[in-house]
Parts: C-alpha cells; sequence; structure tokens
C-alpha cells in the first residue's frame, strides 16, 4: 500500500511541494538560518538540491537592523506636510519621503511610491509586525540578501538552493494582498517564452511569466500577514531554471513604455487623449 | 525509514501540495471533468475533501463554445479605427469592443479594458492556445463555471472541494504574467484580517489576502503559458475558509476610491494635481 503510493507520487511529475516553517518570533539579535533550522530540525526537514527558500521581508530584515524607533526620526516641514494630507504619522511619512524613489500620489494612510523601479504603498515603510513605536524599512539590498542567504546555505548544509525575498502588494481594482519577489538567487525570476509555439503551433509574441512573483504568491498563502509566526516557506519541486546569479527588482522590471497601465495612466497624467 | 518520513510529514502540518494535470489536447466538443479524470486515473490522483481544483480558463471555455472564428465576426467602423490605432487585427478588436465594458486606452497590440470589474488586457480576446484564425473569450460566467465544475465533482466522486477558474494578466511596472482568480466555488477568495493582531499586538487595519489570486499564481507556476497541456492542477490541504457559495470578480473587488493607483491615476485622469 505505501509502496504503491509512492510510485503514485513518482507518476505525478512535478508535484510543487510548500512547507511552511514555523519559528518563534525572530528579534534583531537572531541570526535568522539559526532560527529557521532549529525550527526545521524539529519537524526533520532538510534542504535539498534544488529547493528554493521563500523569506519574508519583515523578519529578514528585522535581522539586518530595518527596525526604526519612530520617536527617534527628526521630521521635516515636507514630511509634517504629507502626513497631515494624508493621515499618516509625521515620523512614518518621513521614513517614507526618505525610502521613496518617487511619490506618484495618495489616498487617506497610504501613499503610492515607486521605490527600486516598483509601485509599492509607502515605499515599504511598515508598522505591522514590529513592536508599538517602531516602523519596519525593507531589506537595503534583497538582492544581496537572498545572495548571502544563499551562499550561507551552501556552506553550512552542502547545498544548492534558490531564494527569493518575499514583500505583499495590492494590485489595481482588486482586493486583497499578493505576493511580490524582491530579489532572487539561484533561479530566474521571470522565464521568457517568446518564440515558443503554444499548444497549436503558433508563435507567442508578448509572454514572459513572472516565476519569482507566482512564487511568492504560493508562499504567501502559507505566511498570511498578521500572527501566523511563518517567516520561511520551503518550496520544493518548483519547474524554475536554476542559475549561478542573483536578480534583483531589474530584473522583473517592464518600461513604462511598454506596459500597459503605466503608459496609458501617463497620457492621463500628461493630459492626452484617446 | 518510510515510517519515519511519513511521521516527519504529519509534523510538517499545512504543506500545500499542487499536482500538475497533463492532458491531451481538449477540444469544444470534450466534456472538461471527464479529460481530467481520464487524466488522473492515470496517475492514480483522486479527489479529496477540501482539495482545490484550479482550472485555466482557455481550455474550459473551449468546451463552453468560447471559441470564435476570426472571419465569422462582422468589423464594425468603429472596430476597423480601433484595431488600426494599435495593430490589432480588425476581427479581434470588435471582439474586444464587444466582451469589454470599458476600453481605457492602448499601446501597440494591446488595449487596457475593464471588464467584470478587472483590469484586463484585450478584454480577454486572446489568440493563443488555439488554432490559428480562432481567438477565445473569457467563460461567459466565471462563478457560474466555478459552481458547476465543483457540483459536478460532488454529484460524480461525491467528494466536496473547491474550484477556481485562473487566468494570467499582468503586473503595473512589473514583467510576466501571474495568475488571478475569475470565479471561485466552495472557498473565500479573499480573507479578512482586519481586527486581527499582528505578531506584536498591533491591530490590523487594511490587510485582506487574496487567497484565491495567490493560489491562481501558485497554479500558474505548474500550468505554464504554452504548449504543457496542463489546464488543472488539484491544490491539496491549502489553509482556505470552505464555504458553500460560489464568487465572481465582485467578491475580489476593491472600489477605486478606495484603491491607492486608482485613485491616484484618475486624479490625473481628471488633472488634478497633487
Amino acid at each position: 500500500m505505501l509502496y504503491l503510493q509512492l510510485v503514485a507520487r513518482e507518476h505525478r511529475g512535478h508535484t510543487l511541494e510548500l512547507v511552511p516553517i514555523k519559528t518563534r518570533t525572530i528579534t534583531q539579535d537572531d541570526d535568522f538560518l539559526a532560527v529557521l533550522s532549529e525550527s526545521m530540525n524539529s519537524i526533520d526537514l532538510q534542504f535539498r538540491d534544488g529547493d528554493v527558500l521563500g523569506v519574508a521581508e519583515t523578519p529578514l530584515g528585522t535581522t539586518e537592523g530595518r527596525v526604526v524607533k519612530l520617536a527617534d526620526v527628526p521630521v521635516s516641514e515636507e514630511a509634517a506636510k504629507l502626513g497631515g494630507k494624508y493621515d499618516i504619522l509625521p515620523a512614518v511619512a518621513q521614513l517614507i519621503i526618505d525610502e521613496a524613489d518617487e511619490i506618484l500620489g495618495g489616498i487617506p494612510r497610504v501613499v503610492l511610491t515607486i521605490k527600486n523601479n516598483t509601485l509599492m504603498a509607502n515605499a515599504g515603510v511598515d508598522k505591522s509586525n514590529v513592536p508599538s513605536g517602531y516602523a519596519s524599512l525593507l531589506p537595503i539590498d534583497p538582492k544581496g540578501s537572498a545572495s548571502r542567504l544563499r551562499q550561507e546555505i551552501l556552506d553550512r548544509w552542502g547545498v544548492r538552493v534558490g531564494t527569493l525575498i518575499i514583500d505583499s502588494r495590492t494590485q489595481p481594482l482588486r482586493l486583497g494582498n499578493i505576493g511580490m519577489a524582491l530579489g532572487v538567487a539561484g533561479f530566474r525570476p521571470v522565464i521568457d517564452d517568446r518564440g515558443r509555439k503554444d499548444l497549436f503551433g503558433n508563435e507567442m509574441r508578448i509572454t514572459r511569466r513572472a516565476v519569482a512573483d507566482n512564487l511568492a504568491s504560493a508562499c504567501t498563502v502559507l505566511m498570511g500577514e498578521s500572527d501566523e509566526s511563518i517567516p520561511a516557506v520551503l518550496i520544493r519541486d518548483a519547474p524554475i531554471e536554476l542559475v549561478d546569479k542573483a536578480f534583483d527588482s531589474s530584473a522583473m522590471w517592464i518600461s513604462p513604455d511598454e506596459c500597459m497601465y503605466m503608459a496609458i495612466f501617463d497620457q492621463w497624467r500628461r493630459g492626452v487623449t484617446r
């Protein structure tokens, strides 16, 4: 019976498995991988070659010193004004101004920013999952963080994995958070299908697949957003292209001219009518 | 050894599993579930209570008569003009006009539309994965399709599953396709965490999780976009809230006023400066 089940599993091909890794609360004094490894041992889970480790940005950033005490932030006049306009704490508004590459506009409690080529709420400045009176900022260099985690896993356990730093984001006109890849190491974040043939032999012209974003969303199903204490998910048997490289958001970016959303919204911005 | 592995698996809690179901090419004369069931038998895979079946919209729509011969589409003057402006075949432009609730604008080869409360390219009219000279349209009623599949699985096998009709979409400024839920039956597509406490006891104010979209993206990792012939993915052990209801896009929609993207872009559209 057991034998049959295992044979059946073999036949199923690329069953994708995602194992949530539940840990104690991670603080700034922790070694992120040491805490993970403790939890993995307790459920007899080991890294295997080809696994992808998905990591939530807040607990990772916490261990990288990216949690800021709001009372320590000197607030500029510009920040006080921005905070007043959108009902955001002045110190948080200051952090947003410091972190954002561009602020596009806002509605109550949230401003839309561009940071690292990516549209995001409040430039990633977040008061959830940190102690009261503090805010977390995104990891300074998500590509570097992904690369470092990958290398440490290789050094400690001799296993070649991919790594994925995950943030959550919303989509236009759509309710609820989905996952997004901030940085990736060990596999290609976007697979280019242009030139491939579809089922009927038509050549695909514009199709690329956001594999890292899709895997980030899959992890987000398990991680939750509140008190789940699941800072990482081990992804097994993902159909990815392994490479010995790391990637930041520029590898997952489309230029505003080629982006149907931004090209059109920019026409509105510039007052060009159709 | 085997025993130990199984015990370890138990301890891991909610390991999420996604099993791709590879089939022969599905035509309009096929019964969708009959083809799936054939493939599932061949890999000894059965539905279990609580599974979620993710289904790609194109093969499903094919069995629902949603593939149109372009030569049979009478082209209006408006469609000829739209097609000319954005380098889109006139018959395709006609289908887009017929399918879209609103056309917001365009760039070469793609127009941005709103259909069923959702932003999408070309109102879902797609020339890939159908024979040359044809285009596929989205299922007329994705909520109804999800509901019907769920009921048929209950009737044929006595098993209560969730179902999820999946399309792919792009995100602003972001390269590559991710998954999106068009219709859902048997589980809540969005989980509302507002009022829950985070790790540090702070109350969450605006967080909702797009579980159906995240699961759709997870399936998209396995389905691909070209000649993979994987029209469905069985999702096992997803942490979902089972309910005896079906949902369309209105359950996954946020109003433009509350949406940070659309509220700001609309300010641009109306010429309001910050």
